[in-house]
Order: C-alpha cells, then sequence, then structure tokens
C-alpha cells in the first residue's frame, strides 16, 4: 500500500509530520509513504534512518495552501501544491491513502474538486477517532460540515460503520446521536428527525447519547453535525 | 438573604441536595435555607445538625414532577410541587434565590409562566461554572435553548458578563464565542451573525475561540447555543 503524505501541512511541518512517518514506518512493514513537498526541508527532517527511508519516496511541490487561503479557489490556482498533488494520485489510483494536517476547508474543496466522492457519499465528513473508557469511538462529524440535513446524519452513520468494521474489526458498530439528553423528544428538528430516520435504518442503532456516554464506551460511532462534533472534540482535546 | 431549595429534584435526592444545604450553612453564616419537598423524608436527612438545621425551615409540597412529565403541562397542572412553590415565592419576593436540581423542561416553563423574566432577558439559559486553568468560566447557554438567533448570543453575553462581574468580581469579563475555528469567517450562519453583533456591542468580546480555549482560561463567559453548549459540557463531565 502506497500512502502519500502533505510533509508541509500542520502545527510544526514538516518536522513533526515526518517523525510521525518514521515511527509508522518502524513499526509495521506494509506499506510505504510518499512524502509531498519542500524536497530540502523533507530531507532536513528524514536525517540518517536509513532503514526507514529506503520506504520512503519524495515527490516535490512549489506551490503552498495556507489557512488563511479561501479554499475553493486555492484548490483551482495552487495546482502543484502537495493537497492537490495528493488528491490527483488518489484519484488516478498511484496511491492508496493521502494524509495530511493542512487546511481542513482546502482538503474538503479538494476531495469534492479533485480526488471525487464515492458512490453514496453526499458530503465528506471528518471523523476522528478519540479514546473511551473501553477503546475508542469515532466522532463524526467533527467540523467538516457546520451546517446538515436529517440525512446526513444517516449517512455519517453509514461511513462510520463501516470504517470501524473494517479498521477496528468491531462486527456490529454501536451508533449513537448527540443530544441533550437520552429522550426521543430532546433536542431541535434535524436531530429530532434524524433520531427518526436513524431508528428506521439498518444501522446498530442505540439512540441518543450524550458527550460522557462517549467517553464511557456506550458507543463506537458517535453521529453529530460538524458543529458540535468540533466543539467537543476541542473540549476533550483541552480536558483529555 | 432566603435561600430556597428543592430537596426533591436530582438524582439521589433528597439525600444529597441536603447533604450540600448543611455544608453550605456551615461555610458561611449570611443566608438562611427554606427546603421544599417531603417533609418526613425532609427530616430524616437532616439528622442531628442542630447548629445549620436552626437556619433551615420546611416548607412541605405534596407534588412531584419528574422527567418524564411534560414541563408545561407540568407547571400548569402540578402546582404544589417544589417547582412551582419555589417559582411563585421568587415571584412575590418572600425569597431571593431559588435553587433546583429538577427537570430542565419544567424550570424553564415555570421561570417563565411562574417566576417571569427580568426586564431584557429575551430567553432563560442555563449557565453552568465550569473549572478552567485560571480559574473557572461560564458556558451560557448549556442546553436551556437547542435553537436560537443571532441575537440571542449578545443576551447570553450580557448576562454572563453581569454575573460574573456580581458574584465573581471581575471587572470586565472577557466573552468567547464558541466556533469552529478563531477566524472571523468561521462557522455556520447564525455563528457568523452573532460574531458581528458580538464585535459591535459594548461587550469585552474577545472573537471566536474553541473548546480548549474554555478550559485554558482565555475567557471569563463562553457564549453559544444549548446544544453546542450542553454537548461540551458533558464531555467535560466525561473526560474531567
Amino acid at each position: 500500500m502506497r500512502i502519500l503524505v502533505d510533509a508541509m501541512g500542520g502545527d510544526n511541518a514538516p518536522d513533526e509530520i515526518i517523525k510521525g512517518c518514521l515511527e509508522a514506518l518502524n513499526t509495521s512493514q506494509d506499506f510505504e509513504i510518499e512524502l509531498l513537498g519542500n524536497k530540502s526541508e523533507i530531507e532536513r527532517c528524514l536525517g540518517s534512518d536509513n532503514a526507514a527511508k529506503s520506504r520512503i519516496t519524495i515527490t516535490e511541490t512549489y506551490d503552498e495552501i495556507t489557512n488563511c487561503d479561501k479554499p475553493t479557489e486555492a484548490i483551482k490556482k495552487k495546482t502543484d501544491s502537495a493537497i492537490v498533488t495528493g488528491m490527483k494520485k488518489v484519484k488516478d489510483q498511484t496511491a492508496q491513502v493521502f494524509i495530511s494536517a493542512g487546511s481542513t476547508g482546502a482538503l474538503l474543496a479538494g476531495s469534492l474538486l479533485v480526488a471525487g466522492r464515492m458512490k453514496g457519499v453526499v458530503r465528506p465528513a471528518l471523523a476522528p477517532i478519540v479514546p473511551s473508557k473501553k477503546g475508542q469511538a469515532m466522532i463524526i462529524d467533527a467540523g467538516m460540515n457546520t451546517q446538515i440535513k436529517p440525512v446526513n446524519y444517516l449517512q455519517f452513520g453509514i461511513m462510520g460503520t463501516e470504517y470501524m468494521k473494517s479498521v477496528y474489526n468491531i462486527k456490529i458498530p454501536r451508533v449513537g446521536l448527540i443530544n441533550v439528553g437520552t429522550e426521543e423528544s430532546k433536542g431541535h428538528d434535524a436531530v429530532k428527525q434524524a433520531y427518526e430516520i436513524l431508528s428506521k435504518s439498518k444501522l446498530n442503532f442505540v439512540g441518543n447519547i450524550e458527550g460522557r456516554d462517549l467517553t464511557e464506551g456506550k458507543v463506537d460511532v458517535v453521529v453529530c453535525d460538524g458543529f458540535t462534533g468540533n466543539a467537543m472534540l476541542k473540549v476533550m482535546e483541552g480536558t483529555g
């Protein structure tokens, strides 16, 4: 498996990004990494770990997309950036995975405009895995879509379920809907409708949950709008 | 100052509620407590702390409002409940404060229908104080209003500011707006409009904040819709 990594995006890039790549290569043997970004900076960070380096290639990119760029504009104009290059390679299947800690907005725009969506996926979502007392849970969406329709909750539930099945080997992932209380009647209109849709779905929907159920490990997939998910995730970062 | 306490509402009531009252009476001298609820149960819990008991009176109530009751209906029908009795006494000024850990919905309905709003308060809000690295911060709203208008964020900011000034002696409380990022352009429509309204207000508005800024102590008042605030609060309970 070939994994593309945007060496230039995120806090303390490229140093921390490349440290992580080397650690990953030393932990598991069944993949190689293609680093995208400024070649001389990348080579400086790679240092002398020759065993790991033998499974790394570098593709130089010259444009840089920052958090200040307007996402869609940046994707259209900065075509020699790590993000656009990465998305293109996923699209033409020369790589299987693209990882970037760069601009969330540009990644959303790039995934839609360049890589394209899988059939059935209406909206891309941010889906971080967070620790719980019984292992881990996925929060989906955690910031990609600040306003969503009731049916999107179902979509997120399906995507999360498939991920937890295939990556964490959980046979029947439990899906919970974030709400202000566990009773069916709780919450605003969109979330009430989402409850109904999820109840009728084939997912293993366990009902409304609250933030503490996430950390207690009552569910494997937490569905919510991206505004709420992002707020929860960042509170966890602050308190965790 | 006379403080009314609903002895019957909340988890492990009346035992835990009354334990808290006795502790408060032993900590500070300048108030008395009127407990509302089932007299024999309350007397059992009060035990033998005669010093504290001398500043306690009991008003017996016979109806009970539970979390399963429909809030507005309960307030109208269960007029001899602790919640309705407490709200009436605040309204006729025979007490200055009413504290209850009972049904949130019934407390909202009771505060609107029985106690009445102060001039200028459009919507009541839940406003818990949470610990931060530099002291504490108020989350407002934390669950009373799941859908709000942009102007409500300003209202919450004003209420929170006045509270932090008078109760915590913070001269110029810093107010932050929860968003998915700190940039002005972030978030959904309501929160973008709220940013504009708060920017033009007389509040000490420090801009958009994220969950971790709350725990870091960057603000004294965190304004948000009740859905987001509730999710954040409950995640804090789970991780904190």
